[in-house]
C-alpha cells in the first residue's frame, strides 16, 4: 500500500484521541481527582486534541462501586460535572467492554448524554456481542468504533472475518489494538494495510492503540498512520496499563497540523503528571514489561512483579518462559 | 529499496555492537569500576554480541587524565587488563574522534593491540581529517568505520559527497548516527536507502547508532536494519548520553539469530545496571530530551537541565524555543 501523507504536510483526516483516564485508570483503579480530570479536559481543549476518552462504562452490578473510582463507570452526570455543556471542539468518548457493560440500560440516548463516541472493546472471538453493542449505540445516535484487542494472538483469518463482519455493521471506525506491546513496526504496517483495505471498501476509518512494552508505541502509531490509519490514541506521558501507551507529547510533537499544540501538554505533565508519579503511581517501560511483550504474553505477570517491587529480572524471566 | 530479510529468518551479515562503555561513559565521565567492565565483557561474550566498544582513545595532551575515567583514553593496556588475550568470538572496538585523538602516536599496530575495530567519529564538515585517520588505522591493520555524526542537521548533498569520499577510502563500514534523536522511522528508511546505495557500490557495510530522545532508538535501529543496515549499536538498558541509545535487551529480543542470547543481558541489567542507576547515574527518555530532539538541537541544554534536577518543563521549553 502506498504511503499516505508525508512529513512536510498534514492529513486532515487524522484525529488524536486522549485515552489518559481510561488506560491510565487501569493503573490507579480510576481514582483520579476531579482537579486532575478537569485540567486534563482543559489541556486537551487547548492542545487541539480531537477526542477525550473518559473511562469505561462498566456495569455497576458486576463491579463494586466502592472498589473503583468513578471513571470505571463514567456516568453521563460525572462527565458533565467536568465538561459542562462541552461547548468546545473536543469530542467526548467512553469505552464499553463486551461482557462488562449493561449497555441497553446504561448507555442512554446521545441527545441526553455529553458523550459523542462509544468505543466498543472486544476480543476477536466475541464479535457478535460487540456488533450488538455497536448497533445499540449507533441507534442511540453515537459515533462508534470497534476496538479488537490482543490481535498479536489472533489468526489473520479470524481478523479478516471480524473485519468483514464490521464492514457491514454501522461502526464508524475499527481499531488496531496491540494489547501486549509485542508488535514490531514491520508488522504493524502489514496489519494497517489489511485493516485499511477493509476500511476503504466499507468507508470506515481505522485507529491505532499501542502499548510501550518494547518502546514501540509511538513508532507503531506513526508508522500505521503513514499507511492511512487516522485515529491515533495517546496518553499524557504514556500513562496506561503496564508499560503504558503512545505518549501524547511525542505524538503532538510529530503531527504537523497547526491545530495541535505541544505546549499545553508539556504544562500538564509538569503540573499534574509529575506530581502523580511522585505519589507512587507507576507505569512505563521496564524489563518485566519488555519480557511479556517479547514473549507475546498478557502483561499481568509483569504488573504483579512491578507491584511487588521485584528487581530479580532474571528470576522473573525464568518464571514466564517456563509458563509459555 | 526492497526490504532485506524478514521476521522469521536471520541475516548472517548483522553484527551487534555494544557501545555501553563509550556512550555510557559520556554520562559518568568514563568512571566505570573494573568489575562493571569485566562483567560487561563476560556478558557480551555469553550473549553472542559481535563487538564491544570500550571507549574513546582521547589525546592525553588535550584531556586531563585526572578529570576522566580511563575509558576516555582506552589504552591497549587497560583493555588488555579486562580482556586478557580475548580468546573469544567477541571483537574489540574503540572510538577515535576527529580533532581529539593523537592517532599517529596513540594508535599502535593492530598486531600489538587487543583492538580489532577503530571507529572514527566525525562531523560531515571534517571528512578529510576523518579519512586521514581511517587510512592510518587501515594501514596499521585495523577494521575501520566512519561514523558521521549529527546528520539530522546536515544537507543531503553534503552527506552524498561524504559517502562518495568514503567510497574510495579503505573504510570497511559507514555509520548513520542520529546524534540528536530527532529522526523518524520514515526518514531513517530513506537515509538507510541512501547509505545502502553507496555501500552496495563500494562494497562496504552500513551501521546505525541511534538516540532515544523520541523513544525511537530501537525502532530506527530495526527499521534501518530491514533496509540492509547491518552493524547495529546498542547499550545495556540504553545507557548513553542524554536520552540514551537503542537498548541491547530490546535488540537481542528482536534478532532471530540463535547466536544471540537475551538472558545474560537481563542478568547483567539486574546485577550491574540497576545498582548503577541507584548510585544516581542518570540517562534515558525524559521531557527535556524529547524537546531538544523535537527541535533537532544538540541535547546539551537538556543534559544541563536534568543535572540541575529541573522539573519546570514548560519553562525549559520556552527557553530552548527562544534560542532556536
Amino acid at each position: 500500500m502506498a504511503q499516505r501523507g508525508n512529513l512536510m504536510t498534514f492529513r486532515p483526516d487524522i484525529k488524536v484521541v486522549d485515552a489518559t483516564i481510561r488506560d491510565g485508570g487501569l493503573v490507579n483503579d480510576f481514582y483520579f481527582s476531579d482537579e486532575f480530570v478537569k485540567n486534563l479536559y482543559r489541556t486537551n481543549v487547548k492542545a487541539g486534541v480531537d477526542y477525550m476518552e473518559f473511562g469505561y462504562r462498566a456495569d455497576k452490578e458486576m463491579f463494586d462501586i466502592d472498589s473503583f473510582g468513578k471513571w470505571k463507570f463514567s456516568s453521563d452526570e460525572d462527565i458533565r460535572s467536568i465538561t459542562g455543556d462541552n461547548n468546545t471542539s473536543l469530542k467526548i468518548a467512553i469505552m464499553a467492554d463486551v461482557g462488562r457493560c449493561n449497555y441497553k440500560e446504561d448507555i442512554h440516548e446521545r441527545s441526553e448524554s455529553p458523550v459523542d463516541l462509544i468505543r466498543v472493546a472486544t476480543y476477536v472471538n466475541t464479535m457478535p456481542a460487540a456488533l450488538d453493542m455497536i448497533e445499540d449505540a449507533h441507534k442511540k445516535g453515537y459515533e462508534t468504533t470497534c476496538n479488537i484487542m490482543a490481535i498479536s494472538n489472533a489468526k489473520e483469518s479470524d481478523i479478516s472475518a471480524a473485519l468483514e463482519m464490521l464492514g457491514s455493521s454501522p461502526a464508524d471506525g475499527i481499531y488496531i489494538v496491540d494489547s501486549y506491546g509485542s508488535i514490531f513496526p514491520e508488522q504493524i504496517r502489514k496489519i494497517a494495510e489489511q485493516y485499511m483495505e477493509a476500511a476503504d471498501k466499507s468507508g470506515k476509518f481505522i485507529g491505532i492503540h499501542a502499548h510501550n512494552n518494547q518502546q514501540l508505541a509511538f513508532a507503531n502509531t506513526i508508522e500505521s498512520c503513514a499507511q492511512g490509519v487516522s485515529y491515533l490514541d495517546a496518553t499524557m506521558s504514556g500513562m496506561g496499563r503496564g508499560a503504558g501507551n503512545c505518549p501524547m507529547e511525542l505524538l503532538l510533537g510529530f503531527l504537523k497540523n497547526p491545530q495541535y499544540k505541544l505546549f499545553p501538554v508539556i504544562q500538564f505533565i509538569e503540573n499534574y503528571v509529575v506530581p502523580l508519579k511522585e505519589t507512587g503511581m507507576e507505569w512505563g517501560f521496564d524489563i518485566p514489561y519488555l519480557l511479556t511483550g517479547h514473549l507475546n504474553q498478557h502483561p499481568r505477570a509483569a504488573i504483579a512483579a512491578m507491584k511487588e517491587g521485584r528487581k530479580d529480572y532474571s528470576g522473573f524471566y525464568k518464571e514466564i518462559v517456563d509458563k509459555d
